[in-house]
């Protein structure tokens, strides 16, 4: 790799370095054994994957908070863009979706929001013992409509089969490579007080629809999953506003888990105004019945942007051109203190920290 | 992608691409459910992929044996090759290595049989509720550990948890990616009889060690996995025999069933010479008392390469010189009749046809 990835252009460790913008000090791994709360993205995950995964692979070229890692690939090749995802989703199917779907989608969106081409996708399945063969069709029949609307082929993959509960019917990898333009320049460290924040659309759909799903939870309400590929929208966001600081995916651990993460890693506070984000009222009223906040709810068809105050308008114009971001809305902007924080102004006009997900209330969400 | 990679070099579907070669007509899945040999890597595998997985996302693009897809960037930016495998060997750790270090090596090995320079891998884990974090940390250690001896940076990952019960404890996907130079030109389609066949040495330790770590198995013998990065090796092979037909890593379903599908697809009959063929005593011990043929049983770091005639003395000696094919050997070549089809012949002067791995004796090798 050339010195310029090492100095400017740091190989960058998506998802795993989340795991850094654990505020309070050095991370803490006390659990002797693994809960479903290291799954949930939210603190325990980033104290797991801070504590024993990432000192473990660390090395100088890992760094950022990607969604995806980029890196060069040689002398004049321009960047790569690289992302996994496993999918566990339970159940498989589910109002607006199924795991097929979700998995091209969720791989798709982590090379978009690194403003990465997507260009291919590979998919790996784990299947148990015993599994209908028609449930097997009918998933790979929606990752194929997925990749094919989307425009990203799947190019190569693996199938393995392991004894009768030893898995649940079936789990699926989705790794994806894109090319990053030498134009794009994302990165929280360009983010400056009086940047705005913006959503793309409702929040919490994908979260409480899986949740509806289950059938252990006896409440009934109409609320579809937002899966979506968001490359689209982000190459138009990034055409009206080009000098977007950052773009991420709200999904486990909702918006708040991700905003966390910005204001951690910018040292940054972000103030966010309650009343300004989306929320349907089927997933708010949901919410208040489970006890959860939407803004901790998974999100697998929405963007949260950091965008300069001057391109703010520009960049909302080209998100609600777009039939993915017709609800975009300015939700907040960034501040200098209390850095590293993000706090939630009410509706009476009070205001609260809004912390990252603690614990996991929808564990196996994707 | 541009027309050249559509007409002489095409998106390659690894894995998935070797159901194509079912010999006898179309395949066909009478399987309502799923069965453990679909995971075998044999003819149930390739049942299940050719009728079911590759007709969904095929497309133009899709074509070749690789074990790594191999597509173009974009303008001038070479080939990128792309590999997947998910990895559910039970137990974790077995003699000569554990299901990390056989993640990254067995990534690392299917892009460098594909000619590729191994460039960076994600990490995937699905963990069990209630694993034991002494049990994660060995594996991530062990991962760790091989990527840093290979020199192929884990640049992105990602963590789920499932519940108790609805997985095995531990499963890893690793995905690669990495550069194909333009001088090569691998590609079964060059396979031209004559030429030679070589092993790049004992054949069988990876899925004889693993079977007999299982308790439930009351044989004791001395054998340890394989398991290594070949991606050296391959680069020594290609200096010294510049015009290698094709280079396979014999894993699941083992050599006979490796040469199986470059006899099918490039339509020309292998002979080998049993005698010729290299396996410890230990094994083919084990495989007699077991009713297995060596030729079947999984290795993890090993390779199969068709070379031509006039290379294969260099090839020979180049593989020999390397630490991991000093037991390389020549053991057939390829021949015009009974095209498809492997035949070995014995050392009494008789000879068999060599069958693809049907049913599947040894699952969860890999």
């Amino acid at each position: 790799m050339s010195s310029r990835i090492e100095s400017s252009l740091p190989v960058q460790l998506g998802r795993m370095e989340r795991a850094r913008v654990v505020r309070d000090g050095e991370p803490r791994l006390r659990d002797t054994h693994i809960t479903l709360s290291h799954g949930s993205g939210g603190k325990s995950s980033h104290a797991l994957i801070e504590s024993l995964i990432l000192p473990a692979f660390r090395n100088p070229l890992l760094d950022g908070v990607a969604d995806a890692a980029v890196f060069h690939a040689g002398q004049g090749n321009g960047r790569i863009a690289m992302t996994t995802d496993s999918y566990v989703v339970s159940p498989l199917f589910f109002p607006g979706g199924d795991i097929g779907k979700l998995a091209v989608h969720g791989t798709i969106n982590d090379l978009a929001v690194a403003g990465a081409r997507p260009l291919a996708l590979s998919v790996g399945l784990i299947l148990e013992e015993g599994l209908d063969m028609e449930i097997l069709r009918r998933v790979i029949a929606s990752m194929a409509e997925a990749a094919s609307s989307a425009g990203v082929p799947v190019v190569t993959g693996d199938t393995k089969v392991v004894h009768r509960g030893k898995a649940d019917q079936l789990f699926v990898n989705t790794t994806g490579v894109g090319i990053v333009e030498d134009s794009v320049r994302l990165g929280v460290d360009t983010i400056q007080p009086g940047d705005a924040v913006l959503v793309s659309g409702y929040i919490g759909d994908h979260g409480m629809a899986v949740m509806l799903a289950r059938e252990a939870l006896e409440l009934e309400a109409n609320i579809e999953s937002d899966s979506a590929p968001l490359h689209t929208l982000v190459a138009a966001l990034l055409a009206a506003a080009p000098n977007t600081r950052t773009i991420k995916d709200p999904t486990r651990g909702g918006v708040a888990t991700t905003l966390n993460e910005i204001a951690s890693r910018a040292r940054v506070a972000i103030a966010i105004e309650e009343e300004s984000v989306p929320v349907r009222q089927a997933v708010r009223g949901a919410c208040e019945i489970l006890g959860l906040d939407p803004l901790h709810i998974a999100n697998e068809g929405k963007l949260v942007a950091i965008v300069p105050r001057a391109e703010s308008e520009a960049a909302l114009a080209a998100l609600r051109a777009h039939p993915l971001g017709r609800d975009a809305a300015v939700v907040g902007n960034v501040q200098v203190d209390p850095a590293g924080m993000v706090l939630l102004r009410t509706g009476v006009g009070g205001s609260r920290v809004l912390d990252m997900l603690v614990g996991d209330p929808l564990p196996r969400i994707c």
